[in-house]
């Protein structure tokens, strides 16, 4: 039996009226009546053919995504996010993995605009003048998820980078460390890696700690970057008593060099991380981590492209910036 | 300094014709002309204006992937295998994860149909009777990677499931196990989980050990289920020596039940994982899998789809069966 609009309608409890304004997209449906078309279509999985005429009147309900990296965690769990959330709002989600190359994301924009997408969503940090000049020109919204976009009249929606850092590093000045590691990205991305460590560094200012520079190594923010900076600091005569890696990726790198080295965490040396990825509660010890929001995230940022592109005209272009948490796990102990 | 064709040329070591004719998307260039005339566009950040025009001559460039879960390792391996291959060859790669949702899957096939891609790739098992039909009427090349075609005229690019698991568990035999629990996945995936419990049940047969009932549970692949699964059979009074779970997500999930109740792995109880997902090497003890050669499936399942989309009338559309490893790591002891 096929299913028609009026049995989308009744399972929605809306009009065919309503239906059919959700199915044409236009532009003012109220949140929820669109939500529950969109439930009831997919219930019913309404028929392709319909699918297809709207691909056909210009309305393509896709959102483009370009994702640095997609076997990192931290960005996978952020997509999975977004997806979900596209999906109660009736969009399509096409991604695109940049592997951090900046011509495969010009490359991609350009492809996203022929497609017609509705919104993208960038979730990498570097970038250059083709790609600032390509989000000036834009016909479609875009917004930075988990970074800061460069050019400030585009919305962000991210973390307070640096206050994460240094209430990170307060944490561990307050349970009694004064010899302190930075495992850090990379010092150009100026929220990720700037921020970061300055808010660091700030901290152990702020607390009269002087900051040792064979504590303080940076690499790519991947596992085995973490792993080898470890085995650097622990050649060390005067080891940290604690790594604070500045991703969850280094603070696995890390553990794990340590473990491998027949070391107990926390007891002979304690690791905190940041990000809030699903490692760390995977790996044993389980392990603390300054958490971002990271389903939230996601959330949040299809939600406010949602809007965007419902109402261009009346949203504010202000950052959202969320709100970070210590998860406090097995991997750090107090020596006070 | 605009860069020009010839500027291209010149860096590829081949004519302007020769450019002329990988940038006209001519179906008749060798695959070494391809391969260093797409190498030089991106080495010279070849002008994007130009990829625009390409796009408007209707020849996309673009392959599209269809993907069950994009926070599987397993999954996002694979994708930055062909990611990194589609690259060589000058194509686009589209995401779509699905969530596992095939009314999504369907929507997404019919996104990528009107987008014009060249090539699709699923790497999803399951399915249902208007998505066969949309393969079967595609006018684009289908392929499926990791998994089974569910019509044998389209390409599969796979492992043998069945031996794979009867190999490991003969190697758990020969080690000296006999109380063997299968921790498996859905059984209705007729490559991975029948064909995966299949080889299982057929290796104990062989070796003439009875099947415990109590040891055999089945999940759904994801870390969680093999953490459930192992609580269930650690509560058993008479517990079998090791566990074999179908998917290296669940081997990690029950050895940290395992590690959560003080046991040591695999000084108590012995894990084996299958897949040859990065987490495997991750968590400690790593955790010894049947692998999958993952790397080279996706390698192998871009550059065939390369072919099928290059000259369709001249392929065979045999499937590939890729060579299964067992990899030895620290997570399964001999007790003979």
């Amino acid at each position: 039996m096929t299913v028609k609009i009026k049995d989308v309608a009744k399972r929605a409890g809306v009009s065919v009226t309503s239906v059919s304004r959700v199915l044409n997209g236009e532009k003012y449906v109220s949140e929820d009546i669109l939500a529950r078309v969109n439930e009831a279509i997919e219930e019913l999985k309404y028929s392709p053919s319909h699918i297809a005429r709207s691909l056909k009147k210009q309305k393509t309900n896709t959102i483009g995504v370009i994702v640095p990296d997609l076997t990192s965690n931290f960005y996978s769990t952020i997509l999975s996010s977004i997806e979900e959330n596209a999906s109660k709002y009736g969009y399509n989600l096409i991604v695109c993995n940049i592997a951090e190359n900046l011509s495969k994301e010009l490359k991609y924009l350009y492809i996203f605009q022929e497609m017609r997408v509705e919104g993208i969503i960038i979730m990498h940090e570097k970038t250059n003048d083709d790609i600032v000049s390509f989000i000036q020109n834009a016909t479609m919204p875009i917004l930075f998820s988990s970074v800061k976009s460069p050019d400030p009249t585009f919305m962000s929606v991210l973390i307070d980078d640096y206050q994460a850092a240094f209430d990170a590093t307060e944490y561990l000045i307050d349970a009694g460390h004064t010899a302190i590691s930075y495992l850090g990205g990379d010092l150009q991305d100026i929220t990720s890696g700037q921020s970061r460590y300055n808010g660091f560094r700030d901290a152990l200012i702020k607390h009269k700690i002087a900051i040792n520079p064979d504590y303080i190594k940076f690499g790519d923010y991947k596992l085995p970057s973490g792993q080898a900076l470890m085995k650097e600091l622990l050649q060390l005569s005067n080891r940290p008593t604690v790594v604070f890696a500045a991703s969850d990726d280094m603070a696995v790198g890390a553990l794990n060099c340590a473990l491998d080295q027949d070391l107990k965490v926390p007891d002979d040396i304690s690791i905190i991380g940041f990000d809030g990825s699903t490692i760390t509660n995977i790996v044993r010890p389980a392990i603390t981590s300054m958490q971002q929001p990271i389903y939230e995230m996601g959330q949040i940022s299809l939600e406010s492209l949602h809007k965007l592109i419902a109402r261009p005209k009346t949203q504010q272009k202000t950052d959202i910036v969320l709100q970070h948490q210590l998860v406090i796990r097995d991997s750090c102990k107090k020596i006070n």
